[in-house]
C-alpha cells in the first residue's frame, strides 16, 4: 500500500473540525457579551470560543474549575483588577494562561474586545458569599451553540 | 475576612501565565519557520506556540500523538494536501482542530502566514514508512523557548 | 555521560509520588464511606482515592464534572441503581468508567466495600431539582487529605 | 418530567465501560508479561490496563510521554533499580504516580506481579543511546486489545 492511501485510511478513522469562523453569527451570551462556540469535548469538559465584549461589559464573578487560555485578539481586558490592582491587562497579541482555582471577581472590557479562548473544565459563576449561581460547563456551551446554530438555519 | 482578602489569598496559590507576545523574538524551528513558546506543561504534556511560516515553507511528515488546535492570524495553510485534495486549506480567522492520531504528510503554506496553535500532546516526525526520526514533545518544546530566552538575554 | 547518570539526572527533573496506602488512616468523607486520598492534581483538577463504604452506604445524587474511572477491591457496588435498574452492579476485579455528565442519583453499596477510583474533575453533589449543594473539586479533596494527615502527625 | 426521566435522558447520551476483568483473557505483551486492556481514548491518548508480570519479567527501557499511575495488586515491582537504587519497589496495596518525563531503564518483577495501570500518553520505547525503537500508543495498546478480543471469540 502507498503512502498516500495509508495515511488516509489511517486518517479517516478520525473527524477533524475546521471552522470559518467568520462565518458564523455572533450570539448572545451574557449582558453586553457575545459568543462562538468553536468546540466543546464531551470527554474532557474542555470548550474553545470566541468571545465579543462591549465597552463597558464584564464577566461576572466566577471559579475555574478548569484553567482558562487566551489570545487576545482586539481591544483591552483587565483580569483580576487589570494590572493596577495586580491583576494583568491584556492588549491585543497578548497570551494569558489562569491556572485551575483561580477565582475572578470581575473581568472588564473598558473597550470593545474579542479574544479567543478555552477552557479546560467548567467554570463556577457564584455570589459574594462563593455560593454557587451557576456551573458553566460543555454540556451549557454546547448548548448554546446548538441553539445559535438552529437560529442561523431557520433565518436562512 | 472580606471578598478581596479571601480572592487574593486564593489566587496567591497559582501562578498565572501572562505574555506580551510582540515582546518575544521569533526563534528558528525549521527550514522556513520560526516559533515563540507561549507554554508547555511538564504534568500534561501540552504546549502552546505561535508558528510564524515563510512563503513556500512547510512541517515535515508527522503523526500526532496528541491533539492539535489552531487559530489562523494570518496567510494561509494547506493541511494534508489542502481543500483541493481533500484536506484543509485555512484562512485568517479560521479555527481547526486535528484529533489525535491524524497524519500530516505535508502542511504547507504557499503564502507568509502566522497562527495561533497548541498541541495536547507528542509530535513524532517520521519518514515515508512510518519509521520515527523526532518525536517533539513539550521537553523539546521548551528547550526552543528556554534557548530563545537565554539568547535574547544575553544580547540585550 | 553514561545511560545512568544521565537518566538520573533527566528524572531528578520531576518528583514522583509513591504511597504505602497500608499506612494510611482512614478518613471520614461522609455517613457511612472513608476516604485514603492519593493524589489531587491542581492543574488538571484529577484526583484518586481509595473508597471505603459500609454496609448500607450510598453516594448523594450527583453529576460528573469529569468522568469517573475504578477498579473494585472487595463488596459490591450498584451504580446508576445496579444492574437490575439498567445500572451497573460491580464486583471484586470490576472495572467502570463512568463518562463525563453522568448523573447518579445514588451509588449504593449492599456490603461493605472498598474500591480504588480516578476522577477527572469536579463533583457536582445537587438536589432533586438539580440545584447544586456543594461542588467537589481537587481543593475540597486535597484538603481532606492534608487534614488527616495533620491528624495522623498530630496522634503521634 | 421526573427526576428518574429526566437523569435517564441525560444519561443516554453517553456511553460508559463495564468489563468484568476476570472473565477476560491474558494476552501476550511482552516476554514474561501479558495485558488486558480495559480503555483505551482516541481524543486523550489515555489507556487503562491489568498486567501481570512473570517473576524474573522486565519491562524495556522507555520514556514515558504521559504520566503513569498504578496500584499493586499482588506480587513485587522494582521502579528505576528499585528502593535500593533510589527508586521504588512496590508492593501489594501500594500506589504510583510517575511523571510524564520519567525514563525508566528497566522496571523488574522478583515475583510474579499484578498491577493496573493508567498511562496518560504515549511510551517511547528506546535503546542505550536513546533513539526510539518503538511508541507505544492508544491506537497501539488497542489493537492489541481488539486482537485479543477476536482471538476470544474465535475459540468460542
Amino acid at each position: 500500500m502507498d503512502k498516500s492511501t495509508r495515511d488516509a485510511l489511517q486518517n479517516a478513522k478520525f473527524e477533524d473540525t475546521y471552522i470559518h469562523t467568520d462565518g458564523m453569527p455572533w450570539t448572545p451570551f451574557s449582558d453586553g457579551i457575545e459568543i462562538k462556540v468553536l468546540r466543546t469535548s464531551q470527554e474532557s469538559g474542555t470548550w474553545t470560543t470566541l468571545f465579543r465584549c462591549a465597552k463597558g461589559s464584564s464577566f461576572a464573578r466566577h471559579e475555574h474549575l478548569g484553567a482558562g487560555e487566551y489570545l487576545m485578539l482586539s481591544g483591552k481586558m483587565e483580569v483580576r483588577g487589570g494590572v493596577e490592582k495586580g491583576g494583568i491587562t491584556a492588549y491585543p497579541g497578548d497570551y494569558g494562561y489562569e491556572p485551575n482555582g483561580m477565582i475572578h471577581d470581575s473581568t472588564c472590557f473598558p473597550e470593545s474586545s474579542v479574544f479567543y479562548f478555552t477552557n479546560y473544565g467548567p467554570i463556577r459563576f457564584m455570589d459574594d458569599e462563593d455560593k454557587t449561581i451557576f456551573v458553566l460547563d460543555w454540556k451549557a456551551v454546547a448548548k448554546i451553540g446548538a441553539d445559535s446554530a438552529a437560529s442561523a438555519r431557520a433565518a436562512e
